[in-house]
């Protein structure tokens, strides 16, 4: 049995976070798949595990965790890897999981699923527009602070990198961008996370993607 | 001078998390009215101290904080108060922390303002209806929660509590809540969060709202 039990699917850029740091880690780890679109996060059995209803949740021994931030933070404890080394390290880290969940990640991934998966009578174009509005904010604000940085909170990477990795290597057209929205910082920081021995596409390291290696 | 400078205006539930938490800290500071309804977070100058361009921004000394979250984190450890005494607590006052900028506050803060202050052309009802429904899910979440326990992370008031109580003190008509809307274990909570020594309201802690007592 693998050291980590990870649920989630493949098109959750939020269990993604989570998967990569497994990844990154060289963690002994394997994935247990969760049928959300179908319902699975609503059910009596999941919510045992994460009151919350979402995914991803980690298990590890007798330590269930739900948060994908507060997996990471785990994680970098666990391995001694991409963690603060200092408190303003610390600081400048949480800054950036804070502002990935509540803005760049939340915006991405709800814009996302309205546009790709969501059922016919919940779909709305005033709420696809606001989304992206919020969501390209948030894309800004991320490509101008790596204008001048490799990294986005360290001189290294950090969980901060893997936080923000969420939901940025699904395929550009799940999201409805069009040419003139590109971020031409962030696509670089991209390049260079690519680099991070381990690192492998979502739709590889989780399962329930067609495309995916790991069905 | 104060110790701490928190710039912020009394609508922000971001910026009243940290407020609060100087208010029950019995923190030496004083608030710096962000006119954010009129643009000021769009600014250069304002830009130049938050690159994420949100309220609040905490100031002491040479340390400058974006994100209240990690404002909380840093008080927390400044006065010895409302922080995690173990790695299992402090897993717990996290997932909160996170939860609260990822559903709670972010949901009833979009929604409050596309109710009460966004600009005509802006308004969608399509938008506020899923914003309404994102919102009620998340308070969902949260009552259950404390179905069961007094406090939300630990057997004592956390940073979790102040986190969570983001939006909650406001009005309920700024939220456009129906009398079906309850949330009976939030409100029984609410109690025991306003029995803090140092609690007080949102509008008169922080200034910009003409019924506040700080304006």
């Amino acid at each position: 049995m693998a050291d980590y039990k990870l649920h989630c699917f493949a098109q959750s850029g939020h269990s993604y976070k989570a998967a990569l740091m497994l990844a990154l880690c060289g963690a002994d780890w394997e994935p247990v798949f969760v049928d959300f679109f179908n319902g699975e996060g609503r059910t009596p059995e999941f919510r045992a595990i994460n009151d919350m209803g979402e995914c991803p949740v980690l298990v590890h021994g007798d330590v269930t965790l739900s948060q994908s931030g507060v997996m990471l933070d785990y994680l970098s404890k666990q391995f001694g890897k991409f963690g603060p080394k200092t408190e303003e390290e610390h600081r400048e880290i949480l800054r950036w999981v804070l502002f990935e969940n509540h803005k760049l990640n939340s915006f991405q991934g709800i814009y996302r699923f309205m546009l790709n998966w969501a059922p016919e009578q919940a779909r709305s174009e005033d709420v696809n527009r606001f989304m992206k509005g919020r969501s390209l904010g948030a894309m800004k604000v991320l490509d101008a602070h790596l204008a001048t940085r490799d990294w986005i909170a360290a001189d290294r990477a950090t969980i901060a990198d893997v936080a923000c990795s969420g939901y940025l290597f699904y395929p550009r057209e799940e999201f409805g961008w069009t040419e003139d929205d590109r971020f031409p910082n962030i696509e670089a920081w991209q390049e260079r996370v690519k680099t991070l021995p381990g690192w492998q596409h979502p739709y590889d390291l989780m399962p329930g993607h067609p495309l995916g290696s790991n069905t």
